[in-house]
């Protein structure tokens, strides 16, 4: 069933990381400026292979981890482009700004979240994406402009759920360069904006959200009722040595490892002692988490009854199972879900596909066809989604 | 049946890794010298639960990850606390020479390759251990030191299986510090010694064995026909940043991203398309490589497509399969099991317990009771690792 359909896809990542070491894209994009609908992309893709949502009838297709971008953004990253020559942000910022046949398909799809795309997720029987800024988001700038261009952003971004509002969602960039700000723009993102959590490109300047510094952050999210969501990005500059070779800095491997990291420090620090209702969502099956469930569970009693360490009061997988929704995003694998809903359960687990950098129908092939019950493929596509982001059912 | 067993037992683990950066042991242990049996072992557990070998008949407990200590590793260990002053291989050496409790526990058991251990084996029902150094062994040594100290510790190996031939297999300690010697010391060991592969403890110095310098070490392997068992240590003290905080570092969650990266490494890296019948082990069921199967195929074909990087010849998991086994080593997990066995096969899996780091009666009850096929078991239990390591059967 999936063979032939194959063959006529081209999808995309950026994600590659390290390659940009070597093919460093240094143009700009000339039609930068138009985020015109993309009325090619659904007749490339054989229409209707998708149930609508109205004949599913039990449930939408809500995708949990889609990229947009905004011209604020971009111009953002053009203007770091003009001092940070080096590393992997520099090469993850400047790509999308490049003449390369990549950029020049990508971002207008990033930029696009209007018809264009709306006709995309008809072809690929999407009903819904919850959108969030397309990584590293803010995180690269300085402080004022973190703030003003995250701030800017969610307009876009309400503004097109405003004209959408069965098809989109958002998630709220913020720029935890500044944490008081942060949760300023938090309480104005869902209070006054209307949307349904907020994306954090894992660290900040190396920084992650288990310091104290960004406690207020957690806090401001927990009292919100709504779900921090920690994309990847590249490791910390300085940590990235070992990941270099073979571009495994990016997707194959290192951004795992980071966000993977991220999500062990939250669990590990005890954050989620003292927020007990905070929620964070870990793409790609949890950044490899719960593979380690076991192991981690183990040496964290261990090292406690040798050398008294650890103080949280449950052990670390009883925060992944109740503080952590992981998403299926870029991991189409059925052995992996399988193992996932096996250990978390499924109501820990929503859909993702990570357009447009992955294909959002063979995302939705793999969880249609995956042989897990009716019941949790109900919760995974939708059920979940719509509790932890408040989305209108 | 194995709750009340487990209350009476206490397993240690060093692997804690950032622990010690909090409780440094400065002490040196006073009975070092005596590698003595441990009668009282054997004892303090209920004996007679596991299967004799003779009654199970169809397979042995062969356990492939199992730790000893040398007194010259010892010595060395204690000369770099003169110099080393900080870090994750200081903590992690240190802690063994010291007078806590753990050490007091630790060291003579990691000493011991005599009668105490095989009491305890028997005692746990492991029919025999394929032992190797434990880590870091001699890669924290300037290169004149850890050859003379990996040469001398294959020596008291090698005198350990003469004496125990049916209890005993054992991994060289090489020094990758000074690959040239490394091949030397790799035919010596195999030709002479009859030792059945190698051990090298992760990174040496930050470097790993993708890179070219290290080549002839894989010759010499793949010629030898006997496989390298890629064990954990701390990542590089430059890249441990983001990993330090709540012992990360360790084996909650470093050590795999430290091996696992090591393993990734080697499968992007073409080293086996060069050494095309190299053997690579890696322990806690494959560092956490197997969970990411799908995504880093999906990745290395993506990059390849859009940026023309990767000149394998086949896709990274083809040798996963072909050239990598994998250890149940600290990660008894029947989910985690029956995933591996389904994404990789039950061929490229043995079993393993990180004596005395772990506890080998719940590796051995782990991998008893889980549910899988008989044919498997006795795969995983001693049939790979007669095939890899030539074990005499």
């Amino acid at each position: 069933m999936t063979g032939p359909r194959r063959a006529v896809r081209a999808t995309d990542s950026f994600h590659e990381g390290g390659i940009m070491d070597r093919r460093r894209v240094l143009g700009l994009a000339g039609a930068l400026g138009a985020a015109a609908a993309l009325p090619g992309l659904a007749t490339a893709r054989q229409k209707n292979e998708g149930q609508p949502a109205k004949a599913r009838g039990r449930y939408r297709r809500i995708a949990t981890e889609e990229a947009f971008a905004t011209q604020p953004q971009l111009e953002g990253y053009r203007d770091i482009g003009k001092y940070l020559t080096q590393g992997a942000d520099f090469n993850f910022t400047q790509i999308l700004l490049g003449d390369s046949e990549y950029a020049k398909r990508q971002t207008p799809r990033l930029l696009d979240i209007g018809e264009g795309r709306i006709a995309q997720m008809d072809a690929d029987g999407v009903d819904m994406q919850v959108l969030s800024l397309t990584s590293p988001g803010v995180q690269v700038f300085r402080p004022d402009t973190a703030i003003a261009i995250a701030r800017e952003s969610n307009d876009i971004l309400a503004e097109a759920i405003r004209r959408y509002p069965t098809r989109f969602a958002g998630l709220a960039a913020i720029a935890p360069q500044d944490p008081k700000h942060s949760v300023v723009e938090m309480e104005r993102a869902i209070n006054q904006l209307g949307l349904n959590g907020f994306i954090v490109n894992s660290h900040t300047n190396g920084e992650y959200l288990d310091e104290e510094k960004f406690w207020p952050i957690l806090e401001a999210a927990e009292a919100l009722d709504r779900p921090i969501y920690i994309h990847p990005r590249s490791l910390p500059e300085e940590a990235l040595g070992p990941f270099r070779p073979y571009g495994l800095g990016g997707a194959a491997w290192g951004y795992a490892v980071e966000t993977g990291t991220h999500g062990m420090r939250l669990l590990f620090s005890g954050v989620f002692d003292r927020f007990p209702r905070l929620r964070i969502v870990l793409g790609h099956m949890g950044e490899g988490i719960p593979y380690w469930v076991y192991r981690f569970d183990h040496m964290y009693a261990t090292a406690k009854r040798n050398w008294g360490t650890g103080s949280l009061k449950e052990p670390p997988s009883f925060y992944l199972k109740r503080n952590v929704l992981i998403t299926t995003s870029g991991m189409f694998s059925e052995p992996v879900l399988k193992y996932c809903i096996e250990v978390l359960g499924a109501d820990n687990i929503m859909w993702a596909a990570d357009y447009p950098y992955q294909d959002s129908r063979e995302a939705a092939d793999f969880l249609d066809s995956a042989r897990i019950s009716e019941a949790d493929r109900i919760k995974i596509y939708s059920g979940n989604a719509e509790r932890v982001f408040h989305l209108k059912t």
